[in-house]
């Protein structure tokens, strides 16, 4: 496993790796991670030749008052996991070189992006397209993995992707969730023990909705009101959106009609957590 | 010379032109090609394997009002040109496949695109860096050719390069003139015989400009005011904005200092022209 820090190496690297007909699998992190990046990292494997992942903090994608400071970088514990599940390259680029004093380009997506943690983020996503788009001209990948957890981000990629005619296929890994049914997080750490019991309301929330959806309710209004009055038994809960969304527009729905995404953020205490579930009719 | 429409057909050639270790240059136009252009295709031809040239009257970069609709569309000649001068792909993406109904990703430049034509114009550098990441991904250069005639263009266009890291080295080609002065542009011929005499004035003036500064004038106000008399004298012509600016940050300046671009626009009945000069005081 090689690590490389300097973006002209990356690139470099990678044009040099495209050119011997190698094809390169990309999976873009913060790093901190667990065993949801690690599915992603095993979905790049079996679809490139070469799999780097990147770990960058990214900061034009935090809002002021936001954890970017103190987002966790365990550096030697992500190496180890790097190597163990056969990353080929870890690019650390940092972010003095990645972000000029005068920059002043971005990418911006202008449909998706206002709903959902667009809401209480605003400019989150701006952030996410930029550094993304940064990333693909720099890695130059075949394919790129990204995880349904973070299922708007997930959406906006692939419309980047469309619409800016990147050349790259983009996959997306399901959800891996704890035994408990919390979906894997490296913001999980921050809660402590009482949080952490309480915030498997996500998921039970989601599970009560997919159940009445099973169960043949079609109005968001009723199902959102037993997911509110699920969440409400976890004291620590405070909701911070549940919306039925179109899939294809994450536009919002009153009546449960496929393809629906259901998604949720949730603060457990003072840590946001989001989880989300594509609703099936049958 | 072989003609790409299809966005896949021709990022699939640039793949395999890329695998073959043939290097890419790019000329893109807006088609209605002129001795301008073909300098381009020249610059490309002496950096490159494969010269490709793109030909597309790109709507998101025209305001209401604007001429994309009359733009001309002269495909023979443009061809028959584009073979005289080696160029070994012209590629017509065509507009229904580049913008999706839906389209919802652009590329912003924020600290450049304000002043100069961005003030008159907005939104349109928007369109330019969008329509041009989109190419630089279907096309895949390793080498793209920009006029200095739209100069902030150019400045922007390196900008963006900067910022999103794109593989591709941006080579800047100098003005071409007829010989009167006149900067060669497709709209030139929207001028009727006595507006191409009048024309001439934006030429004049930034001679006046040069010759002023040679002769040791440093303030911008006295140039501007020569200038502004100067093409007083054409009857059609109705100056849009004369600006100093710092050739690298594109702010504007009351001294003339290195490095200073002068950049004006003047509108010779009801088209629009665009002309500049480095200034160089020594």
């Amino acid at each position: 496993m090689d690590i490389i820090r300097s973006l002209d190496a990356m690139q470099q690297y990678s044009l040099g790796a495209k050119k011997r007909g190698l094809r390169i699998g990309f999976v873009p992190t913060m790093g901190c991670l667990h065993e949801g990046h690690l599915s992603l990292v095993k979905l790049a494997r079996a679809r490139s030749d070469v799999v780097v992942l990147s770990i960058f903090v990214n900061p034009i994608q935090f809002l002021p008052g936001e954890d970017f400071a103190r987002y966790p970088r365990p550096v030697e514990r992500d190496e180890a996991l790097c190597r163990e599940t056969g990353v080929d390259i870890v690019f650390y680029p940092d972010e003095a070189t990645m972000y000029s004093v005068d920059h002043s380009v971005y990418v911006e997506e202008t449909r998706l992006s206002g709903g959902l943690c667009g809401s209480s983020r605003p400019g989150h996503f701006r952030g996410v397209t930029t550094i993304v788009a940064k990333l693909f001209n720099l890695v130059l990948p075949d394919v790129a993995v990204f995880g349904q957890k973070d299922v708007q981000q997930s959406r906006i990629i692939q419309r980047m992707v469309r619409d800016l005619n990147y050349p790259i296929d983009i996959i997306l890994g399901p959800i891996v969730r704890e035994v408990d049914g919390l979906a894997l997080s490296s913001r999980n750490r921050y809660l402590s023990a009482s949080e952490r019991q309480d915030s498997v309301c996500l998921y039970h929330s989601l599970r009560r909705a997919e159940k009445m959806v099973k169960d043949g309710e079609r109005s968001v209004a009723q199902i959102r009101a037993a997911m509110v009055s699920a969440i409400s038994l976890s004291k620590s809960a405070r909701i911070d959106y549940i919306e039925f969304v179109n899939d294809r527009t994450l536009q919002p729905v009153t009546v449960v009609e496929e393809p629906v995404l259901l998604a949720l953020a949730v603060k457990i205490g003072a840590t946001r957590l989001i989880d989300n579930v594509v609703l099936k009719l049958t």
